[in-house]
């Protein structure tokens, strides 16, 4: 992938934005590779995402922030400027399964997805070997009903060792703090195992199974402190029917956790995410 | 399509169910072109769906009815067999909207889906043109707030009038009462517009578009006393994005609600769909 | 839909294109209200799509061109902008079969799809009630081994007394000549009834029963000299399985080629289609 | 998953099998779980697959082999009788990409699938950390155009020593001769990265892009000595537009190639897939 910058826009709509930010971008021989804008009907407000060749423009990200700093002033923008040789550092949590650690991990290791990985931190030891076999720190740190407090402590710890841009739960099985979550808006993300809204909390495939839907499904979702209620990234779903049993869908479902989470991932790793109100754009 | 004998049997699993049945059409001769079982695991309970080529039997239901009723008798069976070339009388109930009633017309006299239509009842008027182009009677019963007991009982006798099979909601917007839904257990259809137990009730797309989801679906269920929980026939979904308006969904919903309908309401008539608990085995 | 105008462009890729014609439009006060750009890295050529509120211009789309011509020159756009108030011309070719026609008529009298319908013309007497129910002229143009000449002449008049913009072989089942698509380049729409390449020409689900293939498809395509291999517009496909025989896979068939039918027409008519060599670039 | 044999029969069609072999089952106290029937109007052949509690009846798998081949014979069946404890020997056969390898590997070592693997050959050395890491011997055999009779010699011996019961060719990359296809019928699985029957061969994302389409696939299918062309077990697809490369199509591909390789193999581990012409009847 040649390297390149992206650059996300939010803010109020009004005529002439594109028209600024385009011949910002030419006067300075940028070259655009990727555009997508959009105006949300009912509050009015525009968001834009642009990749441009890094080589084609003659500076760097620093000096992006200063010249265009006018430009986003003048049309109130929320904006970010990211340049894609600079991978997010993302710290996966898990519990036991390993179907998600392991898909992510293999997306790692084979470069289809770029980003690092500082560590992998588990409420259980049962994935460590596999994880350290990559090379990745693997932190055990075990919590019990008494010891949630000093486990979310710990967490966060780590969290901010890692110096983490993204946190993943990869089915890691325990509902985070809030105080946790607004630590990092927009940049915890979360699979669940159903077609949210359906199947809120826990067992789903169990609440799928009794209620006999004919699909199951999988949803992507950044975490707020609202449980399984944060916006939604990425979701999917599978045929299933009366001859699968709970523990078929828990089977089938796997493959649509790990699609749904890799999917959703890579939308945020690529910048193309913007969260508005409690929904997504997703430029794709 | 060879004219076939339908047997359908649900009873408490045992051994030795499936060796009778089987040696009872084998002795009379009986041609299987289509079989299948299942048993319930929760339940223990048995399900089973045999097609019979009818002229490889040298008798006619009545007769079948008959010779069978002992086995049946000895396992316990609810049970019934029907011949294919009796075509179920569907009643559809419509609103304003046409989708749903086009599509269902258009397989109808096309013979992709084989049922008779006795008429066409509907609380407006926009349809008759369409319906009558059909030779189909078209029943215009209006309703409002204060004449609800009145229109309920108009199309409770216009059903009873029509010897009605089966009642489709083809998009019919009036929640039915209790009494009408307890007289034709199982033979309700309804197709709700998202993908159920997300968003029951009025506007689902409203609050599809609201929550955010990437999907988008329909739900083909029999109609209960409890609004949208009945046993669910068969679902689909479509894939949405942040582009598409709630007119948008509204739009590309009716594709999928139709196909759901069309695919629901072919396993009714072709005696696929069996009934327990709350959920359907639909042998397809 | 509010009135719009639909500004297309293709043109070799450089520098300051996007930020010339956003530029243009911002200095009259024009609101975009959706965009769209792509570069195809092969050839490095440039397509873009802009959705411009009539309501903000001061001008009509007369005007419009004549303002935008330097801008077009300059980058030796090849281009065009349209009226969203100005519907095409669409003439439907049918034969004896109902599924695609009753679709088209469908989405069209609801309003759906917005095109005018000038007349349908077919080799077979069947359709012409339903279609004359609609209040829309049927043209009933027989044609044998040795009438083709004469039968292609009859088409041709048709279609220039219609003044057609887009005609649709909605399962028109003949080929016509390469004269005739050679006056109509990327506004003749076929839908064929296999998943293509695979299965070109004749009975495609009887080659894809042969075949024993999982899944079954349609194709709409632009129609060339050259036998169901102009450029692609939409695809899709519908699983299958040991137990589908030929007849089951045509029943199936048919909803798959009517939504595929209805959405690359819709797509041609919301002027989201440019076609570069044999593919098409879709803006949707 | 409780034990259980699997019975799976083929034989030409009559009256009178179902009652037979159900009436055996019955005598023997066998308790049936899953059967699925399926007779070819084509061929009238007769295909059929129980499957019974092992602890439900009195005999283990060799005396009903005994037992049984009275019926079998009556009948003319070719048949046989699977115990679910016995897993097969399943040989990979890889090249240097890893997803369908690794993808494997994780349903293999937390149980998703029930296989034995002897070993893993590899005409290329980069994947053999990653399988010894799971105790799995890794072959590698390199090959140059000058060297296939050797190589293939190699392979050949080597699953011999295996005892290899499948051999999957995952994302192998090599043609096997005839000689090795035709020892192991219908036990060779191999991945095609298209939608088979189109793009055969080399290259078939290349020449997918070439030609436009809007969907990628891929096909499991066993291997004969004609390229491409063996009974397919499981396809499916995914969208792709023109945005994608080529290079997008090859790592989105992967997704696909892996989930329809993972299904075939599942179906023929569980003794699900038939072969008859050369078309499969999978019993799922």
């Amino acid at each position: 992938m040649e390297p390149s910058y992206r650059l996300i826009i939010s803010c109020p709509d009004q005529v002439g934005i594109v028209s600024a930010v385009s011949a910002f971008i030419a006067q300075h021989q940028g070259w655009i590779t990727e555009a997508h804008h959009y105006t949300d009907p009912g509050s009015q407000w525009f968001f834009m995402r642009y990749v441009v060749r890094a080589a084609s423009l003659p500076f760097d990200v620093d000096q992006f922030q200063e010249l265009f700093a006018p430009i986003a002033k003048r049309f109130a923008m929320q904006w970010q400027i990211t340049d894609s040789r600079v991978p997010k550092r993302v710290v996966l949590l898990a519990s036991k399964q390993a179907h998600c650690v392991s898909d992510l991990l293999y997306r790692w290791r084979s470069g289809e997805l770029s980003f690092r990985i500082p560590c992998v931190l588990s409420n259980h030891d049962e994935l460590r070997s596999y994880v350290e076999w990559h090379g990745i720190a693997y932190h055990h740190l075990p919590v019990t009903a008494d010891t949630k407090a000093a486990h979310f402590a710990a967490i966060e710890q780590a969290l901010a060792e890692a110096q983490a841009d993204v946190i993943v739960l990869a089915r890691y099985m325990q509902i985070l703090p809030a105080s946790l979550c607004a630590q990092y808006p927009a940049r915890i993300i979360n699979i669940h195992h159903s077609f949210l809204p359906s199947f809120v909390g826990a067992y789903p495939y169990h609440q799928a199974s009794a209620r006999g839907v004919k699909l199951i499904g999988a949803t992507c979702h950044y975490v707020t402190s609202e449980l399984d209620a944060g916006p939604i990234i990425e979701q999917d779903v599978m045929r299933v029917n009366h001859h699968n049993s709970v523990e078929d869908m828990v089977r089938l479902g796997r493959d649509v956790e790990k699609m749904v989470l890799a999917r959703g991932l890579r939308y945020h790793l690529e910048d193309r995410v913007l969260v508005h109100d409690n929904k997504t754009i997703v430029f794709n």
